[in-house]
């Protein structure tokens, strides 16, 4: 069932999306507003819509779930006054890839209500055997009121039967596959997990008496926050105004496996992961690139915006001389709606420009964060040629991305993944570039701190969409004929 | 949990409100649309909110669901697009009298996902026992999405253990008490059920080779359907293009109990109700009351517009001229957003004028449809005053409303009816008026058609708000502590 | 130039449309909330968009302009709050037949800021030179940002010579040629003018302080002011706080040619003109067709709601029943955007319903106001025989419309009139009835209170609609080719 | 007079605002599509409003203003079908500083009908004798419909005697004084203009048969145009389909003086003056500024985005690493609507936040383009001292603001700019920082190719914000009391 069309996102399908920002506060007056906020820092985890739940002593609980910006939704004061109380939880994200169309339906965060009391969840990630729980619970009476998938752990949360709602939780994702974050509330609680791999990430923070769970620290600096620790892989940590933060491990205990992705692309680069910023991380890749890859030119420019802290360490590594040779129209926004032929015609230059009086002449090295369908890439590289550059060096600040991700992130299928079906050399040619290359796999291991790169019997971080290597089985998709990499 | 607030109705407040219209198609392409013109036709049943699921074949069910008027919001060529196909329910509403605010999730048709296909479910009436069954069903695991008394049954389908669609309604309908007319739909079938007692209308038509169930014939009209016949009280029809009509009866049989408040004011007159036109009946109410109440006077005036009928037939029986002697502004549509002071405070004068130089000078016989709170009768026995007039005279075409109603009507609290603290004098007294008469009980009962008046030991219909004997017991509110009329 | 499509009227394409209502306040606080419920109340003088200018001692003047009715915009405490001060003037308007498309620009009042401080004006009628004058002011460096008529009249005050505004407003108005009452507005006056004819209504009133400009005294009574006098033709009134109401005649006298139609349809039934209530003499229209065209029958039905008065006046003279044989839906609005086939192809179906079981069988008098295409009279008279009537007799409450109104009122083009082409017999054979008759034009001057009938050499009022005697030459419309009616 | 209140920029009020881009396309069919691709790329310089106004042989002019940005309005094919034909104008705009509120009406392009036909005209720059010339207007009789400077331009058109448009134009136009660019449209011609001194850039390009008109080249290269030349100062060209480009110098020739801000701020980065790209101007700003004020540091940070080229430069000339400091919050629109109290005191943090993982110990020198109120320079001093920098140095890459602009920038009152109360030094206590540094007037003229610096005599720009040296006497503002430098 659909109800209404999402907006579309006409330029933007060249990039892996994350599909989801989660937040949450507890002990804070009007959370809620802190809540807006913090989604308002994570917004570049999800575009589509977003929501957020409060609860308040008097008034119970209340819900706004909107399509649009959550600057455009949840800053209205008339809005926000709809949503009181010392605790809520707030959830950004994109569309699900395949979705026959998005309804208001779908956006999180979820709300049950309970023999004990009401509770909201969101949720960041995928569960990979939903199909085969939706289908059990259908058959055991649960109606169904949306497409999502993170529904099944609200209606696998009602048939527990446990006495409250942290250990329902515990029994409902104890039966869940796949890589999850997941920020909840009761009356009284705030909850956050990770998922026993910790492949989406969570941290905590504090902020006077409050307490505030977020996916990524940038979103704790906008709200004043203090970063306290990121949550666990595998922990639960229920926390309440009275007794603060309760820690507890109710799944089997094994070794992180962290979604190496944030670091190239997903988290802003003001985030810090692993104590270090996401800028360094990816201005490291950059001087690792250049130790890779060299090649002689005249400057080195950023594909923007995603490209340039890489672009800057190319250039510091390399002694050629970084330039902002791609201009970005800072006024175009996410979508255009109906517009006229001509206008969709003009595809990448409604949003780049490029710096014809720089570039002519001269022989360019651009530096983007990856490679996805190679449909911007060939576009950006015709706009360089035309401005008279003398050559074109593409340098990839991750590895060929060759395969899907079932984790909660936007992957065209694998067909449509330009690195699944050529090498290196196919490439280039198929761009008509003079030289691409991509950083290996060992570097970007050691550019995100692993001196001795990639443990191959053990990888420490999730690298499925490089590697084919799912740490998670993908269940469903295997039941819906997805071939998974063939034994070496 | 609420998302959105109603648009309030300031000046209707003081009618008793029938809280749902419902319409269902079966067998004519593009059925929704017939639903939409349909529904158009049944607006006066709820003016709030309306809904339509459509199914098809090739793009299977779909849903939209939106306050407003109908013909606001569903007669957009690109909204009904997205309801194909030949099967089709449909729903307006009032809001709940009580609810905390309206969210679109409490808009009906409702949709469940079972095990053997989906259906949908919409519902004009009321259960009586809603909370006793909704506390079980949550202790059960079942997720509630709305605060609407109807989502109980579609829960209880889910949870039946029958085979098909159809069986597991009757199985959820055998549980549910109250008064109620059901229109469903499942992929290939249109279900249409009246409660055991026949409380509330539904009616079949044909159209070409389509089937269509409609709370009023008016509706049959619009899109110039044949009427058939009336459902009958306890009978479930399943409709089909392939088997047609099917007749079941899966209740207890029990004599009809029709809400009769429904041929004073629920139903449009042009409907017709056991062959006759309510137009006639409403007309006859004010034969006999001309008969019962007679008064010496100089004008027949109606309150507009749903005194009307019952004016004219007080003026032809009494010979006193009938003159529209109060003025209905056209373009006063239901709210007000924010209004100022000044024109908050203008209340019922936005919508009725008085025709001053007819009423100068004379006695003036007004005729309503009933007294509920009495606040409007009070501003417009003003308004006559002001504009000069010598004598007024109520003559109301129902007996006094002095019990709520638990059946489907939006009914104030029993303090709130003037008929239940008043006697006619004191009401007299109340409004400052020259006389007021009521009809009686057996004048109302002959007037449409019992020509022996009610049987007090079986009555013909459900009279509750006038009598205070509920057919059928309303047990949650007997838990909240409402008291039945001690018996004489 | 056209800047937004308006709002079409696809069912109401069959009546005259009366194109403005005016309205304006001095000496009230907060004038323009009393001017937004006036408008209000004239609405049905004009659907399609309505504003109002304000001025503030300390704020000047301030405007809002609107598409939509009264209600949905000139309500809204916000919306309100910027329309300040003592004094101000509204409008509401239908667009003008013809032209291209309705902008913002259009819509009334007009300001104007001249050397002694600015005005705004607000015009219902037509100047029938407007085109020459038009031509004259261009020529001689006016920028016209309208393609109102009315506009003319700000030009023309910029250019006069006189020292203050109510003498620059006489010296424009002289120059103009038509019909038009105006209100208008300095800093500190409120004014009002009639055409030398005094063709279109303007009457006054007084509320506390404060005075009140009208086109109708039903405006007056819902802001609770009383009614003082009309405006006579020719005068124009100059009212301030201080030295309250001045009485000027600019004009060379003329006798009073006022329209009749206002009588038969423009006007509210509850407005007051000559002494005597509108709906009385409808009433008294149909009494006297009841003894020009008398029929024998079963029933009178009013065609709803504007045949209702003649129909119950014809009723009372012939004695046959009254009764409401065709019933309006309450919830159709003005217009459908962008319906579908199906809803489009209803037509007046969305808008009207015969009561089946009244009429059946019977032989039915329906009484219309007036025939202009004839589209709605062959329409509902299909709707009366499909629901079995035996016969069906027209009769309508105005002589054959026959000839276009250049004064004010939308009618179609000479040959779309039915009555321009057909005789009454041919109309009947068209329309295929069994009888239709129209009251003569003695006999509608007899209802309007000349007992003698018409003065076919000075007749009392303006019906060249009917008569073909236009009382101003329409020059700009013989200039495009109009051919007045033969000298007989 | 007002009728809507402009949307509000609460975070932007710290920069000179450009107020105005203009763009013209002859000779395309669909050129109004072309117009709005412009318009999107020169949106930095208007962020309020739009407009675009075409003409089409059978449809004549066709104008749309709207609010807000031009991707939101003028991209949608419902909307950009009622502009059709091969010639069309657009403008987008600011709100003008002080204006009580903005109106549509005051949004541009104005259209003027004259004797010989229609034109509209739209205008970047300012009128510095508007006031007079209205004042003489309205005494003559004209009605001004906004309270826009540049409407005195279409009036004095329409009361010049000439025979012709472009030759009405330039008998206004010597009218005029003050900076402006203009470009205009007959039935058949685009018209360009610019000002004797050239104060306000307008670029000539080609795209196959059509020609073009843009404030700046980047709004060329987006419809892939090619760039032919800058229109000479005092020039006017006259452009038709037939003839192609005919060049007039309609004013007494004086020497150049384009506004040197353009380089600093207003012009995007992309787009090419004098034949240099301006991001490498700015870059040489940076150069210039690294050996006008060394300093020993640890990181080069530009304020985002428009400090980052000078930020560039001046690493690059001091060997001092480039960094990304601070973050911008890609999903920052232009306004909040209503907002909450704590999410309006977020301020600056709404848009930037500080890497602090890489700021942390670090003497960090701050590249800003220029320095207005110093609001915002404080609010960042802040952030970065809270994220643990340990010295806080600014770069400006501009001379100290100390002057308002009368040229069509939106500048604060003198009282309000920062550096026309305190030296340097004082600035740099008020600030807080460890040190502040703009460059010189003279190290300005040499980044912008000037060898030899400022010509103090004959200065080769208008450098009026810096210097306080006015080209065209603000004769409007003397008059309102603005005392001009005293001469030294």
């Amino acid at each position: 069932m659909s109800t209404q069309m999402p907006p579309a996102h006409p330029f933007d399908d060249d990039k892996l999306k994350e599909e989801c920002g989660i937040f949450g506060v507890v002990g804070l007056s009007d959370a809620a507003n802190f809540v807006a906020l913090g989604l308002h820092a994570l917004q570049h985890r999800g575009q589509e819509a977003g929501g957020i739940v409060s609860h308040d002593p008097d008034q119970g609980f209340n819900s706004v779930r909107r399509f649009g910006y959550v600057r455009d939704n949840f800053t209205r004061q008339s809005l926000m006054e709809t949503l009181p109380g010392p605790l809520a939880i707030g959830h950004v994200r994109y569309s699900t890839a395949g979705a026959k169309g998005a309804a208001i339906r779908d956006v999180q965060p979820f709300f049950g209500e309970f023999s004990m009391g009401g509770a909201a969840i969101a949720h960041n990630g995928n569960i990979t055997n939903a199909d085969a729980l939706r289908k059990e619970l259908i058959e055991r009476g649960s109606i169904f009121q949306s497409g999502s998938d993170s529904e099944c752990i609200i209606h696998l949360m009602a048939r527990s039967l446990q006495r409250n709602i942290p250990e329902r939780m515990e029994d409902a994702l104890r039966r869940v596959e796949g890589a999850f974050s997941v920020v909840a509330m009761t009356r009284t609680k705030l909850i956050g997990v990770r998922d026993p791999l910790g492949v989406r990430p969570l941290v905590l923070g504090q902020l006077g008496e409050g307490w505030v769970l977020s996916s990524e620290t940038c979103a704790l600096d906008i709200i004043g926050a203090t970063f306290v620790r990121e949550i666990a892989p595998g922990e639960m940590v229920v926390i309440s105004e009275k007794d603060g933060v309760e820690s507890h491990y109710p799944f089997r205990r094994q070794s992180s496996r962290f979604c190496i992705f944030e670091h190239v692309y997903f988290s802003r680069p003001d985030s810090i992961i692993g104590g270090r910023s996401v800028y360094e991380t990816r201005h490291q890749i950059g001087v690792e690139l250049a130790r890779e890859a060299p090649v002689d030119a005249d400057l080195v420019c950023p594909v923007p915006d995603s490209g340039t802290p890489a672009a800057i360490g190319y250039s510091q590594e390399s002694g050629i001389p970084f330039a902002m040779g791609i201009i970005r129209n800072q006024y175009m926004g996410r979508t255009f709606i109906e517009p006229t032929e001509q206008i969709r015609n003009m595809g990448v230059r409604l949003k780049l420009n490029v710096n014809r009086a720089l570039i002519e002449g001269k022989r360019v090295i651009l530096v983007d964060d990856s490679v996805v369908r190679g449909t911007t890439s060939r576009k950006i590289k015709e706009m360089i040629l035309d401005a008279g550059a003398a050559e074109v060096h593409f340098r990839i600040a991750s590895p060929p991305t060759a395969w899907p991700c079932f984790y909660g992130v936007d992957t065209p299928q694998r067909e449509k993944l330009l690195a699944a079906t050529m090498s290196e050399e196919e490439m280039r040619e198929h761009l008509n570039v003079d030289s691409i290359r991509f950083i290996s796999l060992d570097g970007l291991y050691r550019a995100v701190g692993e001196a001795q790169g990639r443990d191959t019997k053990c990888p420490q971080y999730c690298d499925a969409c490089f590697s084919g290597e799912y740490p998670v089985e993908p269940s469903d998709m295997i039941a819906k004929g997805f071939e998974l990499k063939a034994a070496e």
